[in-house]
């Protein structure tokens, strides 16, 4: 049987790390995922000055405080990319790629989706569309697959899915060098809709077309609803009342994932309300 | 006239802090009124570890960082204690001791009260009971005044009031050297309770009773209901949505005035927001 936590956090931006902060203070047992470069959006940001106490400092500045500041807490980030959670009923499932975690709460902390969808993905997800390549790809052995990666990390599970598939192709929607096997396809070119009947049949890009039986698309971060079924949203945000917690028992979020503005101090304001509503939460569910 | 700013912020701890910051970066004309020295609370906190990107220092030191982030934005702190804020419609009246603010908007970041109310408190408030001595000195001209003093700047207006009473006596609330008139009779002694009938008549303490026509109660802070009249509260909190508006247009909250966890990071995030949602007020109104 799998280890479970008291909480698990999914995000490592402002409110993931905040919220982790408490959860080790308050002694529980818990597990963040993300990225030990924390988040590209705080690397980009060129000067902050609104974060009270700090000063004249770029991202990548505040990036090192805050990974000096996990340091010495002696926290560590798991970098896994959580595909899918499920409410379990008293504790929740979170999937990663090949991996199951357990724990009796979660925070999310996702930050906002930038990327709109394309045309037909919300209407093929699930009929070819998928988020996460590396758990459907036995269901294409043999056949063609389409990768749209958003990020470095899609690479290797494009990689991986290429030893299943029969053909693969691989849509980069950054700049940069691609390290892939030598049996990808690479297609620089922008995806512009899903293309199918009952699941998909190809997609068609600016200045070309690919036939296709999936395509999965690997962003940096999968939008909350369809990361946790049944979770409500409002507005494109995830619903929280002023203690964090969303719809969910024992489910909380906090930072730009659950609306406007976008700043990373109140983020880690409600990363710290998050994390402490986790706790009262568990407190209750113990004593009982 | 009086120049009518556009954001006046009421407190100096991190929520009123952070709210300045933001007003600041977004060119508002703002005042905030506090304390140079900032919070008592702050400075008391032995070790702070969970504000996000600060470990190991304890609340003196983070305090200094946080005036340092001041002296480089450009922002002073006005000491002038706001004991009344008016809704005029438009803008709001904030009431000191002999001067009158004006603002369009107000953002309320009073921490919390600790001070618990003495009994016939509140049955007496505007009836002989009241929180500035200053204000209604005139109605006791050469009538008893009695001082409870929660802190040192309570001094200055026992002696300022002593010029105008006919007797007054100063109760300190607090240990320390009291640097008062020769006419001021100082009585080291609990209070307990205010008696009186249709006004104030005395004021009974742990071990002896004074009889007088005004008990003035000189608190770090005046609950919020008091300090601005037709505020919503809550559960002994201002309520607030989560942009931070109260039920009074124009008029934001933040920080521990709003609710628990009382926390420093949860605090500035707050202050954050509020600042961000009056920013957008304040554009709004002037687009009418």
């Amino acid at each position: 049987m799998s280890k479970r936590y008291d909480i698990a956090i999914v995000g490592s931006g402002p409110a993931g790390l905040s919220a982790a902060l408490n959860a080790k203070i308050r002694n529980k047992e818990f597990i963040i995922f993300g990225n030990k470069n924390l988040t590209n959006k705080l690397v980009k940001a060129p000067k902050i000055n609104n974060y009270l106490g700090f000063f004249g400092l770029s991202g990548e500045n505040i990036k090192e405080r805050f990974q000096e500041h996990l340091k010495v807490m002696d926290i560590d980030i798991t970098e896994e990319r959580i595909n899918s959670i499920y409410a379990m009923g008293d504790y929740f499932a979170l999937m990663a790629n090949e991996k199951i975690f357990e724990a009796k709460t979660v925070i999310l902390a996702t930050g906002v989706e930038y990327t709109r969808p394309i045309k037909g993905e919300e209407e093929f997800l699930g009929k070819g569309v998928g988020y996460c390549a590396t758990c459907d790809a036995p269901l294409y052995r043999g056949k063609t697959v389409v990768i749209i990666g958003h990020n470095k990390e899609a690479e290797a599970e494009t990689n991986y899915v290429s030893e299943i598939a029969g053909k693969i192709y691989y849509v980069p929607m950054y700049k940069g060098s691609y390290d892939l096997n030598d049996n990808v396809t690479l297609i620089e070119d922008k995806p512009e809709e899903v293309i199918g009947d009952l699941k998909v049949k190809k997609l068609v890009l600016n200045n070309s077309e690919i036939e296709t039986d999936a395509v999965f698309i690997l962003k940096d971060s999968i939008s909350p609803g369809q990361l946790v079924p049944g979770l409500k949203i409002e507005e494109d945000h995830i619903a929280v009342d002023r203690l964090m917690k969303t719809n969910i028992k024992g489910c909380f979020a906090a930072g730009d994932c659950v609306g406007k503005p976008y700043q990373y101090i109140k983020s880690a304001g409600e990363g710290n309300i998050a994390s402490l509503s986790a706790v009262k939460y568990l407190d209750e569910i113990s004593r009982k």
